[in-house]
């Protein structure tokens, strides 16, 4: 298959999030032009972007809901459950641990690692918080897929390093650190301080114009 | 001024990271070699970046962190301290509402708002939970520049909506929704949903290779 655009993969995800709502909403199709607005884009790229995978709209009748949201899970890999470690039983780890959305959407905590004693042992969500120092010997016995960090600035490099090593192809990095990963592991970042910056730069903007 | 694209805004964010990172080090200068690591980019395209600010870098001296730092602050707004509301006090929203890494950065959480009467009157970090039927008069008498929504997807539309025509013009979206604001608006999303699905499809392209 011709390799997809990350930037293709994440407005495949956003498109998604529409059909679910509108399956919710028990509509069997939409048009392109429904899709574009929900991804903030146009009807001609919904179409390049579907047309990845084959045709499924029909001129004039739309898509299928039904059908385009199996072939954008199919895609996306979703129709795969995932095992999730979750590295940080801080605040941010313990909220994470405990949010219904993941299991909703195929991603099992299956191992929650903190280094600190008075962590250890406490239980969310039917998993208990291990000692980091199990933590690479845990991921290869629990086979888990994806790490998210959520450790302070300072500790994330050496958790995404550790992870790493023992076979862990992709993170979700919680910490605000800027961290590098080795090319066979996709790294993504929820960076709250360079989302918060970006929206300090737009009201200073919008200040100075 | 002239206007300064998004992903120029992101990387740097992501120098400043960096930057306070070799400034805590003791370090006096940094080379746009550097720069460009910690920024997963060039060195010419560091030099591009900066050059919208002037003329900080000596040849073969590299950049003075502490005047660089300054510069990047006072683009990015962050000489400045932003007023911010927190609507959704369930997991998530608790969690961001004892972040330390807010104040440390100049966000300053001074509401937090949700609708359920069992978190209405919790105190996080000196702020306690107000009834959302308040949201626009406390926004207003607040002076809130900042909203954060950390509510279910299905009410962050609604919460968008209200907290915009009380005159936010910059919102961090923490829910799965997809969302839309008027023009005037900034927008950024924390959508983990998206993030995760990025992932999951990196993992499933690897297994298909």
């Amino acid at each position: 298959m011709k390799r997809i655009a990350e930037s293709t993969v994440r407005r495949l995800s956003l498109y998604l999030r529409f059909l679910e709502e509108f399956e919710k909403a028990g509509k069997l199709t939409i048009a392109s032009g429904e899709l574009a607005r929900s991804g903030g884009t146009t009807s001609a790229q919904v179409r390049k972007d579907l047309s990845f995978f084959g045709s499924f709209g029909k001129r004039g009748l739309g898509y299928s809901i039904r059908e385009l949201t199996g072939a954008i899970r199919g895609i996306l890999g979703l129709k795969h459950s995932w095992k999730v470690v979750i590295v940080g039983a801080g605040k941010i780890g313990a909220a994470l641990a405990q949010y219904s959305g993941f299991p909703d959407r195929g991603f099992n905590v299956v191992g929650i690692f903190d280094n600190d004693p008075r962590r250890v042992g406490q239980w969310y969500d039917g998993v208990a918080v291990a000692d980091v120092c199990s933590l690479e010997a845990d991921v290869r016995r629990l086979g888990a897929e994806i790490a998210i960090i959520a450790v302070p600035p300072q500790a994330a490099q050496g958790v995404a390093d550790r992870v790493a090593a023992a076979g862990i192809h992709a993170i979700l990095d919680f910490s605000t650190a800027a961290i590098t990963v080795p090319p066979s592991v996709t790294l993504r970042s929820m960076n709250m301080a360079v989302e918060l910056e970006i929206l300090s730069f737009a009201l200073t903007e919008g200040a100075r114009q």
